[in-house]
Parts: structure tokens; sequence; C-alpha cells
């Protein structure tokens, strides 16, 4: 497995306080926000853009986590979605956040995930990977970086940074 | 009730042949195309795309089309989606049409109405005006044309034309 490191720790703090500031821009002033972290992945990237709102606007701004999986169009449809803890998105911005974006299916389950809650005013997405290869009309609204990859490749996103591995030697 | 035509019939015409050929480079050539219109006004849109594409491909391409209604996030949840006629969409190609994307809600609802109907291989969402004012991630593959709108404003498409009416005087 090839294994090439494409942002390092400080590249993606950086990345993380200008999609901040674009969160901010988009909502003018970031009033009514509820950031929804996309499980597993957008965790990290969620509490790590929260954190960098918190500072900008010093107001306490709500993270919640989502499972989508029971909302991919290949799963069997199950109930309600699993919300940690639960949220109110009437009328909000909700920032729906993921680590990478690449087919769109997960982005697409999550945001029904979303909808399913109540009708939310408006919903952004932000995600720090774009891979490119959309199977499904979903755009990320905020990009920390387009990373163009082959189908063979694959993005990881951990603490010392973002790596893209290649199957094969 | 102010009223300007901003695109004559020929502009339409030309747009959707533009657009024909972005389907067939998009699709590789266009194999295994399923034409979706969004009803009601994506059904002539769509109609016009699919004579354009057979005229370019020598090969009939399903059209059908879809309500949305049900899915909208201010229905309520309803059975499978009404479709005229049944499509089988597994593995194939979808192209969603509409006339006009602006909040992103109706093409979300369709996209639904879509995945529902089977696990498509792709689906591209093609529309002839994108008036802005997005309210989810949601981005059309292949667009007419661009017409930034106020909120006050609405586009109309019909035979002779695309028109941006607005409100008042």
């Amino acid at each position: 497995m090839r294994r090439r490191r494409v942002l390092d720790a400080d590249d993606i703090v950086r990345s993380l306080r200008r999609m901040a500031h674009e969160v901010v821009e988009a909502t003018r002033g970031g009033a009514d926000l509820v950031v929804v972290a996309i499980a597993d992945g957008g965790v990290p990237v969620a509490r790590g853009l929260v954190d960098t709102l918190e500072s900008i606007r010093s107001v306490a701004v709500p993270l919640v986590v989502v499972d989508p999986t029971q909302f991919r169009d290949d799963a069997e449809p199950a109930g309600d979605p699993r919300w940690l803890p639960p949220i109110k998105v009437e009328g909000r911005t909700v920032v729906l956040v993921d680590d990478v974006v690449f087919t769109g299916r997960t982005a697409r389950a999550a945001l029904e995930a979303v909808l399913r809650a109540g009708r939310a005013q408006r919903v952004l997405l932000a995600v720090l990977v774009d891979r490119g290869h959309r199977e499904l009309p979903i755009r990320p609204d905020i990009v920390g970086r387009n990373l163009p990859t082959a189908r063979n490749e694959y993005v990881v996103v951990d603490a010392a940074g973002v790596w893209i591995e290649a199957e094969g030697r």
C-alpha cells in the first residue's frame, strides 16, 4: 500500500479556519447555526470547525452527530435517524460536515437525515477534502481542499494530516 | 406584473442542443441512459433533450416522468413514487431534468424518488435555468443558462421562451 501525505496537521488547522470564516460569511454572521457531523469521519473535522467558529463568534455553536447509514440507498429503510444528541433544525441553518466527499452518496444520506429532523432554513455541506468522482448531483458549499484522485485511491484523514493511499505497489 | 423575456424559443433550442452534447460527453457516449422529467415543468425540457439526444445517438432514449411532490420535505411521507411509466434504473445513468432550479428542494425530492426506484449507477441533474438562491447542497451538472434573480422574481418557461416576472410595478 503506497501512502503519501498531502496535508499536514497545520494545513488542516489553516483550512478549518478559512472554512469557519466561509460559514460565517455564508450565514451572514452565523446566527442560529447547528453543526451536524457525519459519523464517523466528520466528527473530528466538525469539532475543529466548531472550535474555530466559537472563537470567531464568541457564541456556543451546537454540534451533533448523525449516523446516516440507514439512509443510504443500499440500506433497508429503518426508523428515525440516530441523533446524538437530539436536535431542533426547524428554521435554522445546518452545516453538515464530513471529512471527505467522493460519490456523494453518504452526503445525500446525511442530508436526508437532516431533512427528516425538520425543515431547516438552509443546509450547507462542508467537507475537508473533495476527491471528485461524484455520482449524485450533490455539491459541497465549503471545501477545505480539492484532491483529484483515481478511483483505486483512498483518502484518509487522521490527526497527523490527510493521506492518499493507493492499492498495489 | 413586470415581465421580460430572457431567452427566446431559438435560444432554448440552442441550449438544449448543447446540453444534449454535454450529456453524451458526461456519459461517454450516452449508453444506457434514462431521462427522468420532473413534473410538470421538466417535461417539455426533457422532451426537447431526448429529441436532440436521439438525433445525436440514433438510439431510442427512454423518457419517464416523476412527480416528486410526495418526497418534498414539507409533505407527508407517502407510498411509492408515481412513475409514468415504471422504470428500471438499476446500474443505469439517470438524467433528471427540470426547467428551473432555485432552492434545490424540488430537485432533492426528485433525486429521492429516483433513488427509491433502485440504485442508479449515476444521477445527473440537467436544468434549463439555474436562478441561484440554493438552500440545499444540490448542484445541477448541466445548465442551460444561469439567470441570477431576486427572490421576488419568478422564472417562467413556455413555448415562446424563458421569462422573468417580478412582483409589483
